[in-house]
């Protein structure tokens, strides 16, 4: 019988992905991946087979892994950051609907929102949403909702997906959204990048957000009302302040 | 001059600990932490000086952390999960606002939201709200607010401490508010232990969730209106099937 990994590889390199994941990749047969993750782990297993397809071919590359399952090998897609995190978690159990017999294990992995929190301090101590600006798959009206709704909650924002060669304006659009219900000031942070060749963490306001420049490796942070600037980092009080303990 | 870590040790034990955080371990001269999370690692780092104080005295263990790093000392703060999800990242930056000359370098775990996605499928594929339930720090009406808005949202829950001893029914409290806005159908899914010693996952529908027993080992997932259950695993799809790819 066959087995299936859907594996999170964590922000970049071997430092962030866990001995859990690590292990999985060593028991698997063949990998599968969009290219510039199979680059990532190229050289780590150069004795496996691995397989890298392009963007937007994700449904044959999961139909590919799956064939390679239901020949009986242990086979992995693997997924930067964490797989269950606007990864191929969800469409790989979709593509497996009909095959209940297969064992299909997911491998959690350290995803953008944290790793770049740590890079930038601690915006997320505090209750947060997660919103991906990519309007390839979802409606741009859903995407607005939300915004909307997340800013009135107070919820610390984490936006991924701010931008891409073919929506370069999608930032500028979420950030005028909220700035119709929180101030121009509210403190913002934005990690590019993470445990790469290029990594950068900048903080800017709210009002500043609209002319960051931003692409398909930048997060973005956008502090609750009660996030601050501290000595240079992006910190999201918990609270302890209130119960006097500060 | 002395340096500070605050590092996220995963869910469970070495399995999810990236080499990342194991290396600032490794670095570290004295390590501090909650109790439980100085047994986690207790084993493995014997020859260190490991500090371990109770729950409730968050900012006592930072000041004493802080304490040491300004002796010269490499000091750890460690949480499970991730360091900057409910976890000491922010504290310890606020009880280290008037040292600006301190190198503070948060380094990023797994956190429960996703080691628990995993276990139980991949509920978080979509725009997801992290949610604490615990009023220890947060007023009770702001935890609603929230609770109300991210339904209305749309977003897949991620619910953190949803109960306690001393709060045993916070969850059954959050779940009569989601039924005001979202039908008791609504998957949902509950990962407890996670990585440790009974662990278990299960799922149930929003209506049974205020009889579900959940504690503060618990996290607690609520579906969006597109998540399902495939094959036993709560799966909210990306949206590749509106595309025409499945």
């Amino acid at each position: 019988m066959g087995k299936l990994f859907i594996i999170g590889l964590g922000p970049g390199g071997a430092l962030d992905t866990t001995p859990r994941a690590e292990a999985a990749l060593r028991e698997s047969q063949v990998i599968f991946g969009y290219t510039t993750y199979i680059h990532l782990i190229r050289d780590r297993f150069p004795e496996k087979e691995l397989v890298a397809t392009p963007m937007t071919t994700e449904a044959q590359r999961c139909r590919l892994c799956l064939e390679r399952a239901l020949l009986g090998q242990t086979a992995a897609m693997v997924c930067s950051g964490d797989a269950g995190v606007y990864g191929m978690a969800g469409l790989m159990h979709q593509i497996c609907r009909n095959h209940p017999e297969l064992s299909i294990q997911v491998i959690p992995g350290v995803t953008a929102a944290t790793a770049g929190a740590a890079l930038l301090g601690a915006p997320l101590t505090h209750d947060f949403a997660v919103i991906s600006l990519s309007d390839a798959l979802t409606p741009w009206e859903t995407i607005e909702r939300r915004l909307r709704l997340a800013a009135e909650g107070d919820f610390v924002l984490c936006l991924y997906n701010p931008a891409s060669k073919a929506r370069p304006d999608t930032l500028k659009r979420a950030a005028a959204i909220l700035l119709e219900r929180l101030p121009p000031e509210t403190p913002c942070g934005l990690a590019e990048n993470i445990s790469r060749e290029g990594e950068a963490v900048w903080l800017c306001t709210l009002g500043e957000l609209e002319t960051q420049k931003a692409n398909m490796f930048t997060t973005v942070f956008v502090g609750s009302s009660q996030t601050q600037v501290i000595n240079g980092r992006l910190v999201t009080p918990r609270g302890y302040e209130q119960r006097g303990a500060l």
